[in-house]
């Protein structure tokens, strides 16, 4: 567990809380000190690795540290993939999701929670154009997808806060202090803190692959220059010019790779219906084909000189 | 991802939610299908199992699996523990809890959840009998807890809510049928659901283990003759006299350990410091001393034929 911060509560009210109807309320004092901010991290150390660095996974928005584990149809995903390939694995639940528990709201988190409906799934994640209320959703002729799975994805979808992104940071960034030097592997928000991440501690990071970056921090004050000597590795799924908010959110995520490439870094950009592989979704890692993605990335990572 | 139900809400205000000072307000529209009630298992099978059935680790209220994993002080916890002793070890986080993310209230859940200060942590656990308002807090003089630790044991705990309990017996008992023939080891209010489960299926049940049984069942309407067959171990850390509520907490086991010794139920009753081990808090799989307690839970179970 990364720390966070401690904070105290007074002046809230004390309540009775009924529980049932054939029991007496629950008398609870809310006010006191508690932890916030903390991140729990789970890792897995190999008795022989074959790189030198490990690996950070990062997940993405209302989700958890799952995305990388046993993926929604049940098949192994990635945190397994890349411990088979001889990488030692770290997969965190950021700030306010799963394991790292969160915070009440409004007295320490300023706004309350949102929650993702299936259909914002089923759409944003670009598994099809339309989840028509849940009794005929429309899937992508080609979508790579286990279908079967949706209600198992959707299960894993966890409330999120649009007013956490400073102490996630934060907590990211002492992660890195304290694990790396290693290679960043982030989806979707994941890829906003990477790429601060490793702004922030350039020194540390050997490598970033960027999962559908659909949160790339603007370039505006961006020092370039002090990244270029990282290489990174930016990866999409198919079907963006289908989705109203896909191609904005690539142009940004663009613009950040632009900046990396003048600056001369190393850096590639994969669009992998121009490899030929087609139906991928923005859950590249848990769709049928995860494992044939992976190789991709395991073949870039091993060209960038780890060990 | 054991799954729970679908539920649909509608009707729910849209809203627009402040991110920060500089950026347009969030559209978030709540109404849609969701997953509720589904429970987050992670599982470990090894290469070479010692044991025929696998071992579930049910955690408390107010925490979530981490309970059974690397401890506060970072030493190895008891899912390390029990499987360097040939267990296959599934550890789940409940429904509500951690990975498995939890629901809209009052919308779904009907009641606000509850959060554990560091002084209820500190005092209901054991650790000691007065946290101070944290500036000088006192402990046990024997406590087993490593106090250098405390901070980080706060970061565990999870909000919770008391009015799930139903939705979380189901997980369990979905998982059971899943998973069983297994050896389920409970904690606090995980003690409840593991009695209850057992009940529900005592065909797959192979033996229990109880840690510090704070939420036993009420007798009444226990069919213990169907029971019978099942070995029950509890055992109980230290100062529970000097702690107002514990001798209660340990009554309504006790008159269950009574009603299962009548059928003829081979359990067992450990007090630790009867055995001449002191200072073990609440928490007795994250003190100093925990993998002394997991010897004397593995030795047990050593004798009650599970392969």
């Amino acid at each position: 567990m990364i720390l966070g911060r401690d904070v105290k509560l007074s002046g809230q009210p004390v309540t009775d809380i009924a529980t049932a109807p054939n029991m007496k309320p629950f008398r609870n004092d809310p006010n006191g000190d508690y932890e916030t901010g903390q991140m729990y991290v789970e890792y897995v150390k190999l008795a022989h690795p074959r790189f030198a660095v490990p690996m950070l996974m990062w997940h993405g928005g209302g989700l958890t540290g799952e995305t990388w584990e046993t993926k929604p149809d049940g098949q192994p995903g990635w945190n397994t993939f890349f411990m088979r390939a001889g990488f030692d694995v770290y997969v965190s639940d950021a700030v306010e999701r799963g394991k790292s528990t969160w915070s009440k709201f409004p007295e320490i988190y300023k706004t309350p929670p949102i929650f993702r409906t299936k259909k914002e799934a089923w759409e944003l994640f670009r598994l099809g154009p339309n989840y028509n209320d849940g009794k005929n959703p429309v899937a992508y002729s080609n979508t790579q997808f286990p279908l079967q799975a949706f209600r198992s994805f959707a299960a894993e979808n966890a409330p999120r806060w649009l007013t956490n992104d400073v102490p996630t940071q934060e907590a990211y960034d002492k992660e890195v202090q304290k694990v790396c030097p290693c290679v960043l592997v982030a989806h979707s928000q994941g890829t906003s803190f990477a790429l601060r991440a490793a702004e922030h501690a350039p020194d540390k990071i050997k490598a970033v692959v960027l999962v559908e970056a659909s949160s790339a921090p603007m370039t505006k004050g961006v020092d370039f220059a002090a990244l270029k000597h990282i290489p990174y590795l930016f990866i999409w799924g198919d079907h963006i010019n289908d989705s109203p908010l896909w191609p904005g959110f690539q142009a940004k995520a663009r613009a950040y790779y632009d900046g990396l490439r003048a600056a001369g870094s190393p850096s590639e950009w994969v669009s992998l219906p121009d490899l030929g592989i087609h139906g991928n979704t923005h859950l590249i890692m848990m769709d049928r084909n995860s494992d044939q993605v992976a190789q991709i990335v395991l073949h870039w990572l091993d060209k960038q000189h780890l060990n």
